[in-house]
């Protein structure tokens, strides 16, 4: 494609390039200069018998950056990511904290039946590589992307937007599992071939849902991630049929399921020998109407007890309606959750379903901006 | 503190601290430049018909850095993490998202029935002062106690407890509301006289149910802040008894009672002039066993569309194990709620109700430090 | 009646009456023949090895024997629903089960909540007289009247409807418990008046609610039945207020209340000494908006295993509409419930209350006609 | 198989045979004869203008009937089932009763999503024939069987059982969706071979879960209706594929859905040109814990006023023990469904699987006894 360029602003770019280079080096020797100045001072505080964090000190430091940043024409956000990777940086080589063991927790009477997904003493948290992405590594990832694959250039304009806001993993539903016959049902594997060659031009991974046990191969092959929706949870020949593919699996709880059966279906997809599986708890029915589902964020510290599999939370499904989503991408966070997948749409008054929930770019990027890269709160 | 520090300790540490602030100005000045360039990039790319990302090249950009980053001894996770802030300041400079203002809410068609609670323009948050507490302020509150008042050497010690964790705010039953009458009912007044002595000499304030139209007034007269109980919060006289003290209230939302329905009830402390009032989310009634009920977070942002009153969250009672309730904690904080009521009994063990459930000294210490003063988060 | 009748008529009746009679017997007597004559065909199979069963026989002689009806002018579809009277009567003979004794009902582990409401041997069913009405002696009773007393004319003509339909305890509300504030409350004790006279006048006895425990008593002067409302289920200083009266209870199970609940909620009535109280499931809150509130219709066998007490069922409010409410009370009458509570209002689009699910006179009057008086079934 | 007879015992039955046909036809000729004088008693009624129901003398009569019944060694059970066939055939010849017509029914605003489901105007009630069993014809019919089939020897015990109780329409489960992969799964189409051999034997008709769209024809093969269960009411592709078999199709709800999608899940079935469609329900997901699921006998007339198809209702799965099925069932009865589908084990402790909730024999035979082939009631 770079042949197309015009030779001027070709120079152009790659002077401007260059300059970006040099920054980031420049940059670079800060950060290494800078972990030496922090080791420095843990040791000074540990001579002098002061407590090696200062919650007080830390905030302030946090607000004098971000208001230089703004005298520099600097967003605060971006101050504030920042300044975590280097207050991260600078407690690096600090002793970690000795922590209270877990008091043992209580194997559940039934927990024989999902074996293979419990926790157990000695067995590692599970995770899950898609991509660029690892769930189970400690960092809250926002997966992002419209319902719907309608066309090509939604699809386009949608990875832009994705791209933009720093999601690494796209979704994008090709089939799609309509309440009712009359309803639009996706354009299938042609709209599988749009999302793959948008999401991989920028970068970004692809996750998106099989319907049927047939178009598992078909699916795995563009993407890289499948997802089992709410609807066929116990659906046990999908199951089997995405696990044999080999690719790692997002299985979200059906809206009438308890977590004792969603960690049952997820032990379908380890029997087959697939142990690269991300649950999502994206709502549980209840007589509140206020939302559509009822999001159970509690469920997500209680999996954190009973399985070793990452849990991710699909907040738009549940609420129902883009207001709140937000707010309960950072109730996610908050349990500890280890992201969150969220409906965006370019153009959402233009959406061909669930367009109520659907993000605008805006909305998707304040997100993104909060929580992209955080580090997962752990108990 | 810093009078305890040996004077060359106290230089050492000043001369590190000037070397650290200076580095970040230097990195801020960086990024303020490379966002000026980045800016110059996106122009380019737009006028020669280049997409305004390109994987590959970030990638090996990425890669770069992190071989860079290595020879000077930083680790690939934090220039990894640095990069993704850069990437995205790049970006944010490239494709700016247009502010879309956010949609007018609309007015639920039978919000008439909670005129007074509604939110409306131009009417502003409800405060409700408590002590030194101010729901609705901005401040994360951490509101803690037993269960019940069980004697006054129980009380005594769980105040000490509480002032020690930075409670404003105690929490402790002197009537409780048992679903058997074969169950402990509380030691009445007498509980609250002890309660509020070892409340008040801690300079904390102190928030207990009342049961009764009659037990309004005389518990009044030494509580801070009147509960009403998830199973009343339909009780339209103790509502109005309530009301009619004065006294702040805090309105707990019954287990299976809509928002509309909360929002109804708070109406009748409104209505009877008094507008202090604190709603309470504490879980709701549905299928999931694995909490005693599931908690209702999406409450927390629904209920700020709709009512100015303050917002704060129960997760002991919702969660009905103490296992998660830190977890839980901190996603009340993440979806904005003014704060929590937790529940904690000095020694656990020996707890009259609700043992399950208590948090220990050392657990509610963990969550106030993560929380308590916290700035409450707004959409 | 009989006296409006021609003496020709009555003679010509009663000779019919007496044909009937005799054909009747001559029947039964073959149909008694037959069952032994199958006992022996049952012998012989079993003694020569044959199967008991052989469809392709038994098809044959049903055939035959429509065919020979249709030649006596019966209709096939009589004849074949003879036909398998006859052969479920053949196959018992031929294979006669053995009554196994029913399973011995396991006491719930946390049933000492509720010591004395809970069934146990040799306790017998509490009987619960009201008026003419007797619950638990194993007559459905239709109980019935308008949600709230409107006015004097409103009550004397619902008391009109009511008594036609031949309903001998007669509802009414005179204290409303209101979702808002700002809803008609009722006209209280005057509208207590106004029902007792209406009542009084026809017949019937009167229930009522009870909202606060300073009314307990002068309602109970007037009314012959304290109800206490869903949503005060767990009010115990009201459970007690109300107890103390002497009058029989209806005791409501509020909206997201277990059966557990509901039994310890009758426990606090127990507990004061008043074993007068009659359980009534009225729907509990789900997801589905089909009905107000879905009604749990095992509860009424379920809360047989479990309590002496006896239940009714309150099909208006849980379905929140007049159109299913006959089904749902012959559902009610088939699980075995004592009887109903219906809401009727004389002029339904006037009312002021609840108007979607009250039922004409018309309506009611086919309920009773089905089902008042009816024997309840028993397991 | 009658080769094997020896001759005496040939003869024997012979004889016995000839006797049981003499005395069916004695029973007939009585019959047209009751019906004759049934005839004039009307007339006689109409001319003295006497009510032609009289409920308490026809409870009189059968009453008495069954006591005679007693007399002769006839279990009362049958004498009633008998009386209810010569009643009805009594009332055969008289006028209709005039009945008010039904108010029009709002259609809902969505119902255009299961436009070909839905009742409307003109279109009649659809009929389902299975079998010698025709659902929607006005017949209560008990669908009876194993949850499971687990060897031959079993199912043909089952059958003797059900056939014996009346069963004209036989359940068993030959692929099992198990909530844990490690749970019995079922012996497949080799159980789909059993199965149907002791049906067919037995006059009897089969129905069998169908888990993925490859089974389904294999499956119509030999199964006379094809069941969707619960967990796969929404899996579209399994609905296609039962629906083009063009096999009657029994539709279980949704544990956690509601009536508009099973509704929807319906127009699936519908849109593939297959209407022979019968619903169920068999519990919903609540807070309750009293029975696993709460029964929603609620949807019944529900569903009869969106909808023509035809309605049953499983109580043994929402119960989920054996103790309230009977009552459920004429519960179901009562709510006016057009059957039930209930579990029966020949030796229920030895069940692999559901055992809690499996009717012995007994329970069966008196569940039939008591409603099998009664009419159902009609709003």
């Amino acid at each position: 494609m770079s042949t197309a360029l015009p030779q001027d602003s070709a120079l152009v770019l790659g002077t401007l390039r260059a300059s970006i280079n040099e920054i980031d080096q420049s940059i670079l020797q800060l950060l290494a200069r800078r972990g030496e100045v922090a080791r420095e001072v843990g040791l000074a505080k540990r001579l002098s018998g002061l407590p090696l964090f200062d919650a007080k000190r830390e905030h302030g430091h946090k607000d004098a950056l971000v208001l230089q940043g703004k005298q520099l024409g600097l967003p605060g956000q971006a101050v504030r990511a920042l300044y975590d990777v280097l207050a991260r940086l600078g407690v690096a080589a600090q002793l970690p904290l000795s922590h209270e063991p877990s008091r043992p927790r209580l194997t559940p009477a039934d927990s024989d039946e999902f074996r293979l997904a419990r926790a157990e003493p000695g067995r590692p948290q599970t995770r899950v590589q898609v991509g660029e992405v690892e769930f189970g590594s400690g960092i809250f990832e926002v997966i992002a992307g419209p319902c719907a694959v309608e066309s090509e250039a939604q699809i386009e304009a949608a990875a832009d937007v994705c791209r933009a806001a720093g999601v690494r993993l796209m979704r994008g539903g090709c089939f799609k599992p309509r309440t009712s016959p009359h309803a639009f049902q996706g354009h299938g594997l042609a709209a599988l071939d749009w999302l793959e060659r948008a999401a991989r031009r920028r970068g970004m991974a692809v996750v998106t849902e099989v319907l049927e046990p047939a178009d598992a191969a078909p699916v795995a092959a563009k993407a890289d991630m499948l997802q089992i929706g709410a609807r066929n949870m116990q659906n046990a020949p999908l199951l089997r049929a995405c696990a044999r593919t080999g690719r790692p699996v997002l299985l979200k709880r059906g809206a009438g399921s308890s977590l004792r059966e969603l960690l049952c279906a997820a032990e379908y997809l380890l029997a087959e020998g697939n142990s690269q599986v991300v649950l999502c708890e994206r709502g549980i029915r209840t007589f509140e109407t206020a939302t559509r589902n009822t999001l159970d964020l509690s469920a997500v510290p209680s999996l954190r007890e009973l399985t070793h599999l990452p849990v991710i939370v699909d907040p738009s499904h549940a609420a129902g309606r883009d207001e709140i989503v937000h707010a309960l991408c950072r109730g996610a966070w908050g349990v500890g959750s280890d992201g969150v997948i969220v409906e965006m749409h370019p153009r959402r008054e233009e959406a061909l379903s669930d367009k109520r929930q659907a993000l605008t770019p805006h909305q998707l990027a304040e997100i993104t901006g909060d929580l992209q890269g955080q580090r997962v709160w752990q108990a």
